[in-house]
């Protein structure tokens, strides 16, 4: 999306230069848009593991490139790869020295065993990393590698695209419903193109409704304890040009009292089966106070966000993270010496709650016939 | 309360110095503790509108002991006063110059208009005025001043003292319920000793069970912008020696999920004749997560913060405050320049999520009925 008059996705290659490609450093926005190249696996196991990109689908397209780039740095870019040990090929000549495909092989798949384990519950990483190496086994060669993972991206941003496509008419409603005065709506956390390779997945509604010209204005949640709401949703909304104001994540409770939110769009780390929504810590009383006030509460996720084999959510193991999180903020300490922290990131959202769920195959209701109905 | 090995109140006056009053600089926790000495109502005036005291019993208190400072400041303090403009006492003389006892009254009278502006919505703080200025009319002496500002602070210890006494049987039965086990109790904001003179309002139940023994633990909720719970009430328990543990506004929902909160109490700066409760924004949040999920909600207040003219909340004028608590935070800024922001002071937990409230003559019901026996 537009950051200024420019467009940008969260990664990219140039033509120029395929021993690199590009991701903006998440850790320094709002306040400088730095953009980082990664020209290794260890950059990009580096920018994954330290968090400088983040958001599972754009995870997954991270490490895409990052098998990419350990094909290209083994050698598996040289048009004189030695190829016997696999399938296929001729062999050719250039002036360098001769590289065994089976050692490239071997040595990005050790690469790629470790880039699994940059995030512990990222499942869009494993999910990607797998996907590189297989087509690795088939088509060792820089093109279909690169055109892999190009296409990798493509899908992630057409995926959000959809997603936004199906999630317009909500909000095209309400507009109408409201004589084309401004629909509010509140987000929490960050589902937005930052989080995605482009458009976010709970953003990607908004931004396509503001790009067709419906009034929109968004409730920004700062999401504490990290808070990639003041940090990434706010930025990105501000860049594009779309009306948003910051909120703490105990304000939007008085804001649906007071019937200044028409829709709360969030997006969603893992769903159930039944319909449940695993998301950033806050998301269950967000929609607490959405059905106590009769608004409309939608989780927007792609399909292979569904874990269908979670039925119930007290299955889902919730990740408890550093302390410091909690009990500081850019270092700087905002809480006690020795005082403890409990820092779960996640909460449940139970179905009951939700009206419904965008995907990239169209909206769904909260049940398990809905959900299978759409999955399948 | 204690702070390590030693009790103190958050304002007290020393015996031998009768033209200071001593508060805790409540801006410096929970780095610091630092002792203010308030010599003049400018002092007094400076500390309530820059928030070294907050709270609205404290704020009170405070005032209070700025009446009694101006009227020491402008000479009534003095044996030779003359009081023939106003009714009662002799004549008497010392080395100093006389002073009218008109004109200690006219300056005091002004002095306390100002002071009851130091801060917009604190209704303790007019009330603590005016009643200062009521004492002056008729018993304008130094003893009678005194004892007036100190009989309101003992008052309003007591008053936390005998909610706490009220509220200890619901702590004492969950512990007895759980055959010993540690009472998980989940707190907003600051309603401990500091916003109070002694006690607190929501704590107070608290302290006197760990004070006889029972095992308790408070979740604490951060409570942005201000962080009143990182800063003030994990401060206040850790020093006391009760078991906490800092969480996020976003935490609590996940944390009763989980059958980890037996007992949700919070203060009160307002409550309607029907017993809904105005107080801290994110409030209302806890309360319909403690409904979702079978866990006690109490608001904890004196009687003298019902105010019967409000029957439906609607009619409460919510403060919205500066918009720098929320994108800044100990002057670092944490949210994108230019982003807008808004910043509501609290919000409603409405009467139907309201197991009781707390007060200083024992529980109540969260409706009219109930409220009305309570308070008249």
């Amino acid at each position: 999306m537009k950051v200024g008059e420019r467009y940008y996705r969260s990664i990219w290659q140039n033509e120029s230069d395929r021993g690199s490609v590009h991701v903006i450093d998440q850790r320094r926005l709002p306040f400088a848009l730095e953009v980082m190249t990664l020209t290794s696996v260890d950059d990009v196991y580096e920018a994954i593991r330290g968090m400088a990109v983040r958001g599972a689908p754009l995870i997954g397209a991270t490490a895409a490139w990052g098998v990419y780039l350990s094909f290209m740095e083994h050698g598996g870019g040289k048009k004189n790869l030695r190829r016997n040990e696999l399938s296929g090929g001729d062999k050719k000549d250039d002036n360098s020295e001769p590289v065994s495909a089976e050692d490239v092989y071997k040595a990005v798949i050790s690469d790629a065993h470790r880039l699994r384990s940059a995030r512990p519950t990222a499942v869009n990483l494993a999910w990607a990393v797998d996907y590189m190496t297989g087509v690795m086994k088939f088509f060792p060669e820089e093109g279909a590698m690169r055109r892999a993972a190009e296409g990798l991206c493509d899908e992630e941003a057409e995926r959000s695209r959809l997603i936004g496509v199906y999630g317009l008419p909500l909000i095209e409603g309400l507009s109408t419903r409201k004589g084309g005065e401004t629909v509010n709506i509140l987000t929490h956390c960050n589902a937005g193109w930052l989080a995605c390779v482009d458009y976010g997945t709970a953003l990607a509604p908004v931004y396509l409704a503001h790009d067709k010209g419906i009034k929109v204005h968004v409730w920004v949640d700062e999401t504490r304890p990290r808070n990639q709401g003041s940090r990434l949703t706010a930025w990105e909304l501000l860049n594009h040009g779309v009306p948003c104001t910051l909120i703490t994540d105990n304000a939007g409770g008085l804001l649906m009292q007071k019937g200044m939110v028409d829709l709360v769009l969030v997006g969603c780390d893992r769903a159930t089966a039944s319909g449940d929504v695993i998301n950033k810590t806050g998301t269950y009383l967000k929609a607490l106070a959405a059905f106590d006030n009769g608004v409309p509460f939608y989780a927007a996720l792609p399909v292979s966000t569904f874990d269908l084999s979670v039925d119930r959510p007290e299955q889902v193991e919730i990740e408890e993270r550093d302390a410091g999180e909690v009990s500081a903020i850019d270092g700087i300490r905002i809480a006690p010496e020795g005082v403890h922290v409990s820092n779960y990131g996640f909460d449940v959202t139970p179905a009951r709650l939700i009206t419904g769920l965008i995907t990239d195959r169209g909206i769904c209701r909260a049940d398990k016939v809905s959900v299978l109905k759409t999955v399948s």
